[in-house]
């Protein structure tokens, strides 16, 4: 869907998870520099792993931020909140007018296969989306450091092709991109979200009065032999573009179980 | 998919959002007591709205918990973290043996339609799926109060068919139950999530320091006319039973984005 406004060049909003500090988000919107109006709207402090979550039993605050891109300062807000209430911030008390675009990222880390549902740079694209706004995740495959430069300059390409065309009505684009030089990448592929899960093994430990806690620990386990999958792409050094969606319906099994006896 | 053990009565496995002191879940186990060894694994406090979150910066702890159903006293854990949290602990730390099923709930309000995606009620049943495990969400559509007696016993039929049958691998049932008399529910009905999104409208508010901070509010819209939805089944007073799935790929989509100029 385009909202785009022939009077105004296009508002892009810019959100994130690491956030507003975080290298990524710095280095997206400067790799955006140029293509719109640039607003940030991000979290104050890290906000990884947190899924989908809004804050509904605390208030939210939001303090302006010093925020430059190479052409100068643009607009930027943080957020005491999660990725997906920016977004709803943004949209209802921030902004000027409705944003044409959503971009979130770039995170640092890969939100393939199944961490795209425990992610929240994807979470603010898939909140963007629900408000009928186009919106990308960004993702630099690499959980320390890395070069956003290289990932910029892809996240700039795609911004401007959905800029120019548009998403189909309900989809988000999720792009996770290899952590290695320009010349090493070999192009996009459009993807499907790789089977996988997380084999947990929590780590026990004792507090000093004798009581156990556990840290949350584990193997990412890829359960997917299909070669047109996002860990496919990033394996075959290929930036991974996965149209992802927010209905969650199993379409393909409403018949069966409509023959189920569930009386 | 079915992990049943000849030799033991299925282990059912008890999760909610609203905590483990809250009425729906001690209502959830009283309906299922008989139907196997149930162990509950519940948050210690509320944790409405968490979505998928897990707890990654911080350990979890888990305390034993005094938890009656009709038949007698049953094994129960509370855990300082999310439901998705609560489901990896139970299955590699707590529980003897893998779960046949996870039942979430009874949430106390609706997870019709967009809010699905907010749900941690959903994310516990949906993180049971990611590791391979039937899972069943419910919730009574009603924001306070109501009767969970008769949402118990639809839970209790519900949960015996999953039992009995397995579910198809990769989908989890999201079960949304009419806030009404028994009498008054015209049956089941198997459904898709409908469209919709929250209008917010935050309230603004200034502290004694004269600071602006948001309080998140907002108006729920169905943008769906489907008479097949989630939505449509509790409006006709039929419990809705949604399949739903953590593969989040928009599939349909696939071909016509490869057909995209992206370079």
């Amino acid at each position: 869907m385009s909202t785009s406004n022939d009077d105004a060049p296009p508002l892009i909003l810019i959100c994130n998870d690491d956030g507003i500090d975080a290298r990524g988000i710095i280095a997206l919107a400067s790799a955006l520099d140029g293509l719109g109006e640039l607003w940030v709207v991000a979290p104050e402090a890290e906000q990884s792993a947190v899924g989908h979550a809004i804050t509904v039993r605390d208030p939210v605050r939001a303090h302006e931020y010093d925020f430059e891109v190479p052409s100068g300062p643009i607009a930027a807000y943080s957020v005491t909140g999660t990725p997906a209430d920016c977004i709803k911030l943004a949209v209802n008390q921030i902004l000027p007018r409705p944003p044409q675009l959503v971009v979130s990222g770039i995170n640092q880390g890969p939100n393939t296969a199944v961490n795209v549902l425990y992610s929240g740079t994807v979470s603010a694209a898939t909140e963007a989306s629900i408000l009928g706004i186009d919106a990308i995740a960004f993702s630099l495959c690499r959980w320390d450091g890395g070069d956003f430069e290289v990932a910029g300059r892809f996240a700039r390409q795609i911004t401007a092709r959905v800029l120019r065309g548009g998403l189909p009505p309900g989809i988000l684009l999720n792009v996770n991109i290899p952590a290695k030089p320009a010349a090493a990448i070999n192009g996009m592929r459009v993807t499907r979200q790789a089977r996988s899960r997380w084999e947990e093994s929590f780590k026990e430990r004792t507090d000093p009065f004798d009581r156990k806690y556990y840290w949350l620990s584990g193997t990412f386990v890829n359960l997917d032999e299909g070669d047109n999958t996002d860990l496919a792409a990033i394996e075959d050094d290929y930036v991974s573009i996965t149209p992802i969606q927010h209905d969650l319906t199993a379409h393909q099994h409403l018949d069966g179980l409509r023959r189920w006896s569930w009386e």
